[in-house]
């Protein structure tokens, strides 16, 4: 038993809106733990609709249709399923009911184009929609087939889900057993790197660990298949344990966990405060910091120091060290975090100096060199080289440089704590 | 003859994560004329894997593959479109060295594992990856199928299609007809505002006009159809000129321009330079400032004056007035502007200070509440008061605070040099 996900909409295909339906209802479907192996986008062609049908039958029995179901001619997602079972099209005296109450709330009549969206297989069961015009159906055309339509406005389609769709589900018996999921995430450590450390549990039954690679970050997936959440919750437990002790310094946190949200709560546990001096991520390492709302309790401020008048003047950095090693180094980064530490009178100073290119690299200093510099609450100042690499481009450089300062003082944090 | 996109990913189905390729990938398939009629989403299981490409290649002749290429066990779309076909994988040297320098240039050794990701089809074509490890290919199994994979990261991905699989495309023949689009962008001005004034607009047969919202701006995209890009822009152009004439300075920029680029571009040509302090938008200003390569001709940088002490400490913010007004005035964002205007010694200095929420508001200063400071070459200080309103949220709120406080500049540097 399955569900199969057809989005209908030459929008879609167009590219002109973000699929967003599909995820939204795979999220859903791994909640109830119904599985789902297929999503189909296909676009306001009965032939084609048809030909998505027919291929969804030999492989699924649940379908989940959105969009096709307004009012214009392009919309024909219910007429299609009804002519492919072969079912005739009946109007819905309470659906019509329904859509000149709606019209008149708005101070309108209802306009003749909207009976169409009254017309429903006979047989078919209404799938409310308390937001819009266009309802859904629910539907067995056959016993073992079961069909849902959805009009395709995300706000609409979700509530019906939640409203009439979910209990309908729970009713036949899903969401029983629920898929729950845990993303680790880690910082410091490559894709195939940490998959080798924890390479035996990738085979594991229930729960499932899976890697997957994002912006400068891997993570790990465990996935749960269970009748409640506490019971998923108790076997991801001890696998993400393990995964942890694997992993070490590595694993910084879980599902949305950022890493400035790490490195925040860390400072507000031992009563701290942090500024930072920025050059080539030009504030973007502090907008990190302040995107966590309470920020202001731990995160003080800091310089942009752009150009190298700024790091001199507002930091203190000596222009002669400037002049003989070059803003880009573990010297001027060193002085730049000792500099913003003492002018903002915090714990600590965090530095960001580097190469976002993609111009001004040389033969010694490629683009993507990076220096961060780390000023410590007894006065202790370090800095570390990182190599970024001139491929990843200007931005993701920049991404990349102001979460290795980031991870750098949680580092700190953490093995001084423990 | 038709082209399928077909994404692979087990995240895919669980929801994980938006399935944005296929959005980019349609709209450059509609750029180049290339008919689309089907996605499909499958997840990393070859066995539904094949069953899906049979199905594709029943109807489509291009098959465009996206995700399964990383080097972890259940990355298998390569290796199972080979088996598909029954051509074997062989290793390829130039991708075995390739990966080595990538890692190399990281300072990391390549990991066995990442090996994997050398096998291509015999007979297949590298479609080389520039920014990432996972090189994708271009492959004919069979005289009248055409294959193209890539890797999920959708940076890697569209660098690929652009530097690669567009050319390739091109001289196969397609994108003779094209659809070419340009996006006028607009800030200061909401969307049924502009949509009333350009509405005649919306009925053009080619270009076509449509209006979209952006985050806090409003786009109207004009789309022409025609043989040559010189052709598409002949219609485009004096229909850009003419919404360009009705919207007058709520127009800023087209395409991929930024309020930033704009600025910047201003400030170039007047050869003037600029500082900002940043509260609420805590290095966003700066950020967005920076993420313009070249920056540094005219942004000097700033303070990151996210607690008061640094507002006095850095800036020289007056502590009374902070105590009489409030961080959140018109006289401290004035103050706040003039104070780094005048410590790094720019042309121009630009200051920012709201509430961000979601807490911190009040009934006379609620969430949203927002004071822009510009403080002029001649001294001059102004103020502008902007209520973006608590319900769009922390994040939203400090990225149009940023925008508004660089349209601010733009108009006064457009005014100006008009």
């Amino acid at each position: 038993m399955s569900a199969e996900i057809i989005c209908v909409g030459t929008e879609l295909l167009l590219g002109d809106i973000l699929n967003s339906n599909s995820q939204y209802l795979a999220q859903q479907l791994a909640q109830l733990g119904i599985p789902h192996y297929y999503q189909t986008v296909v676009g306001d062609n009965p032939e084609r609709l048809k030909q998505v049908i027919e291929i969804a039958i030999s492989r699924a029995q649940i379908l989940i249709f959105t969009g096709g179901l307004g009012p214009t001619p392009d919309d024909l997602t219910c007429e299609t399923i009804a002519d492919f079972f072969g079912v005739p099209l009946i109007e819905d005296p309470e659906i019509i009911e329904d859509i000149t109450e709606k019209f008149a709330q708005r101070g309108r009549v209802m306009s003749p184009t909207n009976r169409k969206q009254a017309l429903i297989p006979q047989g078919a069961d209404i799938l409310p929609n308390p937001t819009g015009t266009a309802p859904g159906i629910i539907w067995q055309p056959r016993p073992e087939i079961t069909i849902f339509t959805f009009p395709g406005v995300p706000s609409e389609m979700h509530r019906m889900w939640t409203d009439t769709a979910v209990p309908y589900l729970k009713n036949q018996g899903w969401g029983q057993e629920i898929i729950y999921s845990r993303s680790l995430r880690f910082w410091g450590i490559g894709e195939s790197a940490l998959a080798e450390k924890v390479a035996p549990y990738f085979n594991l039954p229930n729960p499932t660990v899976a890697p997957y690679a994002g912006k400068g970050e891997v993570r790990l997936r465990i996935s749960a298949k269970a009748d409640s959440e506490t019971a998923a919750e108790a076997l991801i437990s001890p696998v993400e344990k393990q995964l942890k002790d694997i992993a070490g310094l590595d694993y910084y946190g879980a599902d949305d966990q950022t890493l400035a949200a790490v490195v925040g709560n860390l400072l507000r546990l031992s009563g701290e405060t942090l500024s930072v001096a920025e050059s080539c991520t030009g504030g973007g390492l502090g907008q990190m910091l302040t995107d966590i709302s309470g920020s202001s309790d731990y995160f003080w401020g800091g310089v942009i120091s752009y150009d190298n008048s700024v790091k001199v003047g507002l930091l203190g950095v000596n222009p002669e060290d400037l002049d003989k090693f070059g803003a880009v180094s573990a010297t001027v980064a060193e002085q730049m975090a000792m500099g913003v530490k003492t002018r903002l009178s915090t714990s600590w100073g965090l530095s960001v100096t580097g190469i976002a290119g993609p111009s001004g690299g040389t033969e010694t200093k490629p683009v993507g060199l990076v220096y961060i510099g780390l000023a410590s609450p007894t006065n202790e100042v370090t800095s570390f080289e990182y190599r970024f690499g001139g491929m990843r481009g200007r931005s993701l450089i920049r991404y990349v440089s102001a979460n290795a300062a980031l991870d750098l003082l949680r580092r700190k944090l953490v093995v001084r704590n423990s």
